[in-house]
């Protein structure tokens, strides 16, 4: 299925805006506002269920804390099937990483610092471990206007386990217009602008600076 | 830049004959073996610095455990500066994610059972890290012919941690022609087939097999 084939395009109001160009020009357009997941993957559901052909747009990836678990959901809940199709994109992990070098090329873990779904105490635990165990740690969420505290409580966390001289980097707007990025080190930043469309990359023990790009060495040997 | 515009051509063999039919007819076209990373970057920056327009060729994404660093490292040798752009892809994680269903709607690790370049006590304490704070753990590099030990020594550590009627999703070749996957428990893994073209998923807590699919429940309320 593609966007141009779509009878109806669901989104969040940003992202429709993105591709509005390509929609089809008699399809029904949803759009909708941040927070409503549920209804418009309802939505979604019902108008497949009439026989049209719905696409449901996130951005980066739809699997990485997007809509397709909740589409896959409520389709479950129909008596008769609904055929639903993934399309996988580039999650902002791997655009912010190319931005900023090849902090990724070895192990990582992906954590938003959203406690909307998952309890904090939750979240501060996998901060520990992924901190404790060495891994380029990527924060989703990391902040917005009015909630400061997790990002402040994940730079403690982070500190008690890692090099504060770690390289950080950090991207607003991965891959769209007004894109921005720095990169600073795991003490500093704090210091620099974050907010709900930025996307942190903490270096693990093997990750430079070189010539103002963040490289994770793999442990190649250059000199062969 | 794109591949139909370069002059040179360069990457592992297999993923060369995938993009044949874009790469420019008079163009230079270096594949080569795979374990031979050093020496396909050092081809790539000599043609770059000869003024060449140079495309090194990855699967998935090139940060993601792809040429991104290693060609950044050796481009910084160079006494005059070689502009390196990284383009991102979809890397088997989210892809093998979309066959699968949305195991990665929650926060995941990324991990490669491959001690070539990574010490394997390293990687085990990553692993006792991911599974013991409730992350969907991927991993890539599971197996090859004769390298079996990883993934059996990988499997007793999630099982210390992790109940052991987890689902599991098994992907072969995502996103390539013969693709196929599994979805099974993390006690039954190990009867499933796997090798170094496969992509393994370990839900968390939270992750269900609904109508074949691996869904990992954010924790939205359906009923509203």
């Amino acid at each position: 299925m593609k966007i141009e084939q779509a009878d109806v395009v669901i989104g969040y109001s940003t992202y429709i805006s993105l591709i509005q160009t390509i929609i089809k020009k008699d399809a029904e357009v949803a759009s909708g506002t941040m927070g409503k997941e549920v209804e418009r993957a309802k939505i979604a559901v019902a108008r497949a269920n009439q026989g049209k052909c719905v696409v449901m747009v996130s951005s980066g990836d739809p699997g990485v804390y997007g809509m397709a678990g909740i589409v896959l959901e409520v389709a479950a809940q129909e008596k008769f099937p609904i055929c639903v199709e993934i399309i996988p994109g580039v999650t902002a992990a791997t655009s912010a990483s190319a931005i900023l070098g090849a902090p990724l090329v070895s192990d990582f873990v992906v954590i938003s610092l959203s406690d909307l779904l998952t309890p904090w105490e939750k979240i501060e635990r996998r901060l520990e471990a992924a901190a404790s165990a060495d891994f380029s740690i990527i924060l989703y969420n990391p902040q917005s206007q009015g909630r400061v505290e997790p990002l402040s409580r994940a730079y403690e966390i982070m500190l008690k386990h890692i090099n504060p001289k770690t390289p950080v980097g950090i991207v607003r707007k991965a891959g769209r217009e007004g894109e921005q990025y720095v990169v600073t080190t795991l003490d500093d930043m704090l210091n620099c602008e974050i907010d709900m469309v930025t996307t942190i990359i903490v270096g693990n023990s093997a990750t430079k600076v070189i010539k103002g790009k963040m490289v994770t060495a793999r442990g190649y040997d250059l000199s062969t």
